[in-house]
């Protein structure tokens, strides 16, 4: 007799069946470890991103499939700012017991990673009397022309973003495509000299070039790309500094010599909307140029703390 | 002026001085994602292991330090039972806030990565007012002889472990050192057709080589090394029962054909006792041989339920 298995079991067998086997993959879901390949010889990009229930997101008004989603696309939003290719990752989930939300996280997980050609080659299954949490590792591979880092930004490289910012809590935050293709076709068409994705907000994250690249940045504000949402929802701030300052827009933030940025905006078939925000100077810090003055930018974003209704 | 860092930010930088940069580590901590290259060509064995207070470990009786060096271990565990060699680690925090704990469980973590030449490449930091969480994904390289699966179990084959099963609850689930050197010693020594690490406990965790390989088992009672904690705990369940079925022994349980194992066990530069625990079958199911009769065994072993003082 061969015991019945457990739903942690029950659980795995679904992923590995739904997962299946995929290039690159020695060995999948279902053994101590997975192994895979790289046959290009270029370096495995691997990064990890864990969320919560009660930080990242509420269910309400988010779906279990939105949260499958999320913590797919979250990661994949890493690898795309390092003009990486996604191709596996690792998913270690705990459920709250007694709330059927594993299937349809899962297919959540499984439709934003097929999407992308992602295989999904392990993880670890838990339960709990506590909230959801997903943590995710992905792991791409280096594009043949490189990472794009945070610390090549230069004086006089433009500052450049895909999208538009703010307000992503009304829902794009949920919804958002990781920007994997747009960043393999900005890499391959311009010599980027930094980039990232704006996930803590989009001063917050140029922060992070800034710092790595031992540089500063002057933003000019009549060129911040707003989104409506930012423009439409109450709030207490402008739709401006909601842009500046919101994160969670998975935009790709980069920067590039002055004459690749003019050479790439003059392009026809940019996949995606590009705006020249501003420049790199020397002096250290962020500064907004609006309206002939200079206002000093402090590290705004959004950071890691409990907000009702995210 | 350059703004103040966040205390997430912080706790980052700190693990970026610890790790420092590695062999194989093109690019570190400090990024949208590390970046590694595997120079052998070999596969990268991948695995990942969530840990939750209230369910995997309490704070007291176990420490934020023991919580750090048993998220790492128990990922080389299962690194081990591939025979695969640790090389980097991402790691991912939920940090209860209110409590001092993040630097104490980052010295585990770092201490453990340490005493297996593993490198610190990634991960993400969270705070909330929850439990604390460790969320670890361990990358190894495949042993030059290959990987050693759940799959390759004969009829005929002995069934052996490492070390002693029983009452790890005692101490030994956050003290264990994981079976690492042991596994390639073991690998390079014999011809091992499957093998595993103990973690939900030895029956059921034979169940999954019994499967993966579609065979049985008969394990010998008097056969089965019981460990002094099984022994002297007191239960309701004989120290047998706790050594089929407490789990996290982390030992390794191995299958290899008889020749093979008789000139294993007469080795004498063993670097771990090795114990011939009993046999595979063709029959399918997992039966105790004890004083002439034999007993069919459920599928015992730990099943993610929350225990008092875990």
């Amino acid at each position: 007799m061969i015991p019945e298995k457990s739903p942690e079991f029950r659980f795995i067998d679904r992923v590995r069946r739904l997962a299946g086997q995929a290039p690159g993959v020695s060995l999948g879901i279902g053994d101590d470890a997975a192994a895979v390949t790289f046959e290009s010889g270029r370096p495995a990009v691997v990064t990890s991103d864990m969320l919560l229930e009660g930080v990242h997101f509420q269910i309400p008004p988010a779906t279990p499939h939105d949260v499958g989603r999320k913590s797919i696309n979250v990661n994949l939003s890493d690898l795309a700012a390092m003009a990486a290719l996604p191709r596996f990752a690792v998913v270690s989930v705990c459920l709250p017991r007694g709330r059927s939300i594993g299937d349809e996280l899962m297919d959540g997980i499984i439709e934003s990673a097929s999407e992308f050609d992602v295989t999904i080659i392990g993880g670890d299954t838990n339960a709990w009397d506590g909230p959801l949490i997903v943590s995710v590792t992905a792991i791409g591979e280096a594009h043949a022309k490189g990472l794009v880092t945070r610390s090549g930004a230069k004086t006089g490289d433009w500052i450049c973003v895909t999208g538009e910012f703010g307000g992503s809590l009304a829902g794009r935050h949920l919804s958002f495509t990781p920007r994997v293709r747009e960043a393999t076709f900005l890499h391959e068409a311009a010599a980027l000299t930094a980039m990232l994705d704006v996930s803590d907000g989009l001063v917050a994250d140029l922060f992070h070039i800034l710092e790595e690249s031992q540089c500063g940045a002057v933003l000019d504000a009549e060129a911040i790309p707003i989104s409506e949402a930012a423009r439409s929802l109450a709030s207490d701030r402008t739709p401006l500094q909601r842009a500046l300052g919101d994160g969670e827009d998975f935009e790709l933030l980069f920067t590039l010599p002055a004459d690749e940025g003019q050479r790439l905006l003059a392009r026809s078939d940019l996949p995606v909307r590009v705006t020249r925000i501003g420049e790199i100077v020397a002096e250290a810090g962020c500064r907004l140029r609006e309206e002939g003055s200079m206002t000093e930018l402090p590290r705004l974003g959004w950071s890691h703390q409990i907000e009702p209704g995210r």
